[in-house]
């Protein structure tokens, strides 16, 4: 498939890894370029802007496709050094690069000046109107099913995406709510130039994280996310687990919840110590609705063909049949 | 277009108007039925079972092609004499009933032995793969998106489609986030063989509303709806106007709130004078997502043709030719 998307980035199919914390990391980054799509480190995994220049080249010895770093600018207790991970992805000489979280803008003279490509990651119409609007290259839909932050709006992709088509001139991804061929054709009939998954490269063979996280993403099912932190203006889509339940308690009662009083039970660093132990109840992860959509750990490359043969029938036979016999 | 829905329910079109209390009258079903889609005539909307007959009757002489009845069975205050409506309905002849609201099997026996067809609709795959068991011969899946009744589970069609696909053998519309040919091209990429509309349906011409409620909706963006009645488990998508904010007030408030403490803010009966008299904040009335979609007043026809031809041309014009490129 050859979209806008695939032509920009330079890549072979319209699918590209969404920004993960703690499993945006070189074996999987490297694994989705390897398999055609586009892989993204992220950036703030790395304790450091050096440690950010050491993964990038890790990947590099990896893949010789395209790959992105993925930089996304949050509410954080501790002060990031924003504008030094921003001198590491231009030194390192990164191609491509996601933002995500608050407006870029301050970034993107660095950014543009390189020659880098930027795909903004927005949650709503009106910041992917900015997006373009400020210089941004490419933005990423975020609808309402997508894991982390899908923002405050709760509109979901179905109406979010036919918007973009209609408002857009950049061309744009369709991001939250898709892990397989037939969400792959639905993004590109909505106006889509492709797709960003997330959730659905967190099961994959490649993904850095504990097997046991990956399998209880297979069993669960399109219930098993929950929201929290809506108290906070900060809302975060989660695997329902104990921890997970807890807060959403704690929210319910209080109203307007102070950090203070759910920090507590989100121990450690979000998902980072869970993710290597594989102790489902050490904090909260993030997972979007299409857990309920995945049923297997396949290869990163196993998963792209299968996905894109999908996308490639559903639209030379199936749809293609349906006006043949009218 | 052909599809099973179209073929089991002998229309040109795979594309159904939802029930709607006040909405589905004659006038309305008959513009839907002669535009090639399915109207659907909203049984309660009647006063009484006479009343529906007399509609049917009147739908008779507006349209020679198939129309279907409605059929809400959700919690009342006054007790509603659902087996006099069912026997009204299988009196007049109708062929092509929709059930919605609770299990339909109470009433299954009386339609299938009419030899009517039955179409369920379903706000989870549980509840569709039930329909299917009891022998429903269609379901109508509706996703968080959607005007009305989303359920309580807050799954997008985007999860529930593709999911209604694997898992349902019997034909399956999308319902709850359509309102154009990228939505129809959509739905039918993801599995489904056609899909049903109500929101875009009440911004017609002949939709028997005040010319105010259409053209507020006309206005609105894909903000412009919210969810009240949720902490009575009776969730309930509407247009967000100063009464359904103040509704969601008091439920964010009291935590479990009674019908008493909401009850007497949605005067008179819920929409109907609303839509009589064009006075936007008598009450609430339902709304979906899509009311960010809709921009203009067409007529059902016009709605309906451009709609296909839009779905059509990207189908094979735009889709087609991302694969001829590739």
């Amino acid at each position: 498939m050859k979209t806008r998307v695939t032509q920009m980035l330079g890549i072979e199919h319209p699918i590209v890894q969404g920004g993960m914390q703690w499993v945006g990391r070189a074996q999987l980054a490297a694994a989705v370029s390897n398999a055609g799509g586009l892989g993204i480190l992220t950036a703030l995994t790395q304790a450091s802007p050096e440690d950010l220049c050491k993964e990038i080249s890790r990947c590099r010895t990896m893949t010789d496709k395209p790959f992105a770093v993925n930089l996304t600018i949050l509410p954080t207790i501790k002060p990031v050094p924003y504008g030094e991970y921003v001198d590491a992805i231009v030194e390192s000489g990164v191609r491509i690069v996601e933002t995500a979280g608050r407006n870029p803008e301050p970034w993107l003279p660095a950014f543009k000046k390189a020659g880098i490509t930027v795909i903004h990651k927005c949650t709503s119409i009106r910041h992917a109107l900015k997006a373009e609007a400020i210089g941004c290259d490419m933005v990423s839909v975020d609808g309402f099913e997508c894991a982390g932050h899908p923002g405050e709006d709760d509109v979901t992709n179905l109406i979010l995406l036919p918007l973009a088509a209609r408002r857009l001139k950049i061309p744009f991804l369709a991001s939250g709510g898709f892990a397989d061929g037939r969400g792959l054709a639905a993004a590109l009939a909505m106006g889509a130039d492709g797709i960003n998954m997330g959730t659905r490269f967190m099961v994959t063979e490649e993904a850095p994280i504990h097997h046991s996280v990956k399998q209880a993403m297979v069993e669960a099912s399109e219930l098993d996310t929950t929201l929290i932190f809506r108290s906070l203006r900060n809302t975060s889509r989660v695997f329902s687990n104990s921890v997970a339940k807890q807060v959403v308690a704690i929210e319910a009662q209080a109203g307007e919840t102070q950090f203070d009083d759910i920090a507590p039970l989100v121990k450690g660093v979000r998902g980072r110590e869970l993710f290597e132990t594989g102790d489902l109840e050490h904090g909260v992860w993030s997972a979007g609705m299409v857990i309920g959509l995945i049923d297997d750990i396949p290869s990163c490359q196993t998963l792209l063909t299968r996905m894109v043969a999908e996308a490639q029938t559903i639209i030379s036979e199936r749809l293609q049949g349906l006006l043949a016999d009218s």
